[in-house]
């Protein structure tokens, strides 16, 4: 568990691509994120108030958030000496990046002399158990891919979201990084021990109220061959009484894997469903979020509304139109 | 990799069923079973050669193997006293047990101080790579179950010795602790961490020989929550050209899973051929392998007819029957 609010640290990003895990905490958890930090050069502005590290304290930041991914996952000689001063002063520090803060002996050691905690998100901390399959209280919904990157975690965001604002119980559970650093809490699936994987995203989504719902982050694809094992663990150890189909229609190929082409919606909709009723023979498929950013509203309104009526489901972009439609088909199951 | 030939240590086993591994090497490796070695109210007896340690050496054992899982998996002081003395003598040393050799002092420190390995064949060593899923040349096959622990590794060792033996070239490759301790070689893939799993099994069945096959060790089981997402990793790592579907008729639930019926055959099959055909358009499912154990005879070949009528592919119970006609059907294709 990371302490919030966060100071987002944008090192020297050179534009706004760079800052994915930042403008996620911006646009999902803005309270978590009091402002921003960036070094000489940064080229990234998320519209934040721009602060040092004093003011972010003052304003009461608990936590340093590493809200940038640059090449390779490096923390330079610069980056460093900002990440030092943070801890003398009395932050935590958290990162997604791939090289890790406790791998940096000056960070440790900055760490240890004040007391303070480094969280690298892409490790797991928590012995996870073997998963039991017994069934739990309260509702999960998973969103499952045609292909990786096609707005799971986006779409499981933008549906807490409205759950939260219609009053409804509800939990954005993180399976990866962006996701952890977002809310501060999850499960870093990719790098749990195989054996594990299932009992993870079980203790993940616990016993919960029966009018609850845990909106679980998906990862991967069933029909991507690198990453599968992962889905397949989300869907037998999230146990979801609710699927919802994530598409991005103009992709060529399964992303990394030049040569396979993605499968239909249909095709996930009955392999998904197939394989979630070994869990949850209740399981249903509610419904279709489909990543547009690549046509026009046009083309976006008339591919939606073909494969609403095709599929027979509500099919949606939730970042064009919002995820309304979705938590109500959600809520009539 | 191991080195072979072994001599295969029984400890204080109180009985047959306990020393599963040793068992394993002598009936599917026997050249690498020099002998064994029991302490003092040792229940086992493989009807290999007992030997000291001085013994096995001048017979040519270069690896000391344990060859029993006892509860919980533990290193007791009497074994150690063993252990240490055989790598005094030269033999490094084998274990696929829970606790860990490289976790006892005294053995870490007698095998550096002899120059010798401590194989832990539970534990990676290997940074294994992110799947690519590019096609590799060579044939694959591939035992997927309807549960757990319905025979998968027995059927994929009884059809490589059948293969043997008629000159095909074929390789067993292991995926767990027995079948590496059988082999000498393998992946732990329960043990690799989950983004690396279908990478894991890439590496272990590299380009080879138009007509050679990879007997692919099965783990898990598509319908098993707990471990499901290891057998998908195979299913798409594996690329397999056939598949073996592998039961056992009297099991009345999933492994460890109180409340979970197993799957139908047909249900195995067309869940499995789904996936499988994600990475290779052209698998075939091309047998059943029943695991008998539990019926008799006459109860066995009656349950296998009606099994071959009723899925039109050849049923065997390898053990009881042998493997031949599982390997006629792979040739066919």
């Amino acid at each position: 568990m990371i302490e919030t609010p966060y100071l987002l640290f944008l090192g020297d990003a050179p534009d706004m691509l760079a800052a994915k895990v930042a403008i996620g905490i911006r646009d999902w958890r803005p309270d978590n994120a009091i402002g921003q930090i960036g070094l000489e050069g940064c080229g990234a502005d998320l519209g934040l108030t721009e602060m040092t590290l004093e003011q972010g304290l003052e304003a009461g930041a608990k936590t340093l958030v590493i809200g940038v991914a640059n090449r390779g996952g490096y923390i330079s000689a610069a980056w460093k000496e900002v990440l030092v001063r943070a801890l003398e002063l009395g932050y935590d520090i958290a990162s997604g990046l791939h090289n890790l803060l406790r791998d940096e002996g000056e960070l440790v050691a900055a760490a240890q002399m004040h007391g303070r905690t480094l969280h690298d998100v892409r490790v797991p901390t928590v012995a996870y158990p073997i998963a039991t399959g017994v069934k739990r209280s309260g509702k999960r919904c998973l969103a499952v891919g045609t292909d990786c990157s096609v707005g799971k975690m986006y779409t499981a965001l933008a549906m807490d979201t409205v759950m939260q604002e219609r009053g409804m119980k509800s939990s954005f559970r993180a399976t990866g990084q962006t996701g952890i650093l977002i809310t501060g809490q999850g499960v870093p699936l990719d790098a749990v021990i195989a054996d594990f994987m299932a009992g993870a995203v079980e203790y993940l989504t616990p016993d919960n109220d029966p009018d609850h719902w845990d909106m679980i982050e998906g990862q991967g694809s069933l029909f991507h061959v690198s990453y599968s094992g992962v889905t397949m663990a989300l869907v037998h150890g999230g146990q979801p009484d609710a699927l919802i189909l994530c598409h991005e229609p103009t992709r060529e190929h399964m992303r990394g894997l030049p040569g396979f082409s993605l499968p239909s919606l249909e095709a996930l909709r009955d392999t998904a469903i197939t394989l979630a009723k070994v869990s949850n023979p209740d399981v249903k498929v509610v419904g279709i979020s489909v990543n547009t950013q690549h046509l026009s509203e046009d083309e976006a309104v008339s591919y939606l509304a073909e494969v609403e009526a095709r599929m027979g489901l509500p099919a949606v972009d939730p970042y064009r139109h919002g995820a309304g439609r979705l938590v109500d088909a959600l809520d009539a199951i």
